[in-house]
């Protein structure tokens, strides 16, 4: 390959880094202004902000068209068509957890009465952790850290907590009074949406440490020779270029 | 390219469209099986189909190491670049399908209380559909048939009719008796993780309508040149045996 195509290839790849980077900011800011418009109850918002799940979903399109193009016109090796393969899938999570904030603001809207400050500020106790989540995840790979990687894959206990002491509480107010079943059940929903969210954020992090190492966090079971071909040590990431976090 | 390298690549393609086709089966049973589990209330068979979910994982990491590898060594272009990428998305939706249904056997073991037979049935009238869903979209993609996927794509009303009406049948049953709230809470869920299941079903007939077509069902936006590198007619997919359906 000339030093010609070789950065032609570089500068490929570092727009597709940018711009799964810039859709994930931008993710990671309609989540949170998701969740403001229903811990505020504020519906005017909510239904200004459904209009950025489409303007997500292009931007996944967008990054899919050139990643697949980059493959078929530079056909990559290893770290290089690791790191298109984990764009792949960085984007189709992070569209998920754009769906799922889209479907925080439908649910605001829906919502007719209004839920106890108390529950609303319990949400938040859920979403924290998740915006911190999805946040690590961008930075380790903004950074292609795979240790800050791992170490966000391996800690949402702290969503779960929060998820289920939540679960909890509605199903009580729910008993106490059959008045509140109708928001409780829309809150059961978002408190869901918002773990699954972290999910996603988890499998961006398993992307992002096969995309740095090569190796893989999800499974039991440990590889053997398969995947050989493909696994390079993290100093074998070539030139490179850091993005702004 | 000569007809050796040719011929070991199209069993290359082959095999990992045989074992897409066999997870996608795989976990259509295990859907079937959780919601009998469900509907029967058969709380020891729900713990044995757990197990299943870690081998369906194991499935798609193989299917993914082999792709990859696949891509690495072949360095495809058009159709089977666009075959191999879909195989990716195709086993992340089937193996989300796969959680969806650990899920429902979980809340199966979980769920105390037992539900009246009438509520069960409803269960029913949500996950009959969503079967017929990933059932036929799974044919779309054995059959390479672009037209089928799209008619699974764009019929999933009865899914979400049937999931609304067992939606306020519930809310309803918790208003009538806080006896009942616990597991309406989980039957909610439940018919939630169903209609989830459509959804990826969804996602799959629009990577096989792309896998066969080059053309993306999902935008309101029509997309101009930026995919022209991977569209090519049918008539060009080649030499695509077919699959067992």
């Amino acid at each position: 390959m000339s030093n010609h195509t070789l950065s032609a290839f570089d500068a490929d790849l570092f727009k597709i880094r940018s711009e799964v980077l810039g859709m994930g900011r931008r993710v990671e800011k309609f989540v949170m202004d998701a969740v403001n418009a229903l811990t505020t109850r504020d519906t005017e918002r909510a239904k200004q902000l459904i209009a950025l799940d489409s303007a997500i979903d292009s931007m996944q399109r967008d990054i899919e068209t050139r990643a697949i193009e980059t493959i078929a016109r530079r056909q990559p090796l290893a770290v290089d068509l690791r790191e298109l393969v984990s764009a792949f899938r960085i984007v189709s999570d992070l569209e998920r957890i754009g769906d799922l904030a889209k479907n925080l603001c439908k649910r605001t809207i829906l919502m007719e009465a209004s839920p106890p400050t108390r529950l609303l500020r319990r949400i938040d106790r859920v979403a924290v952790p998740v915006l911190d989540q999805l946040r690590g995840v961008l930075d380790s790979y903004a950074q292609a850290d795979a240790g800050r990687a791992m170490s966000v894959w391996s800690t949402d206990q702290e969503i779960d907590a929060a998820h289920s002491g939540l679960l909890r509480e509605l199903v009580t107010r729910m008993v106490e009074d059959p008045r509140n079943i109708v928001f409780c059940a829309h809150l059961l929903f978002c408190s869901k949406n918002l773990e699954r969210m972290g999910d996603h954020a988890t499998n961006i992090a398993e992307a992002v440490h096969y995309m740095v190492t090569g190796d893989r966090l999800a499974g039991e079971r440990p590889k053997g020779d398969d995947l050989s071909l493909l696994r390079r040590p993290r100093a074998a990431m070539r030139h490179r270029r850091p993005l702004p976090a």
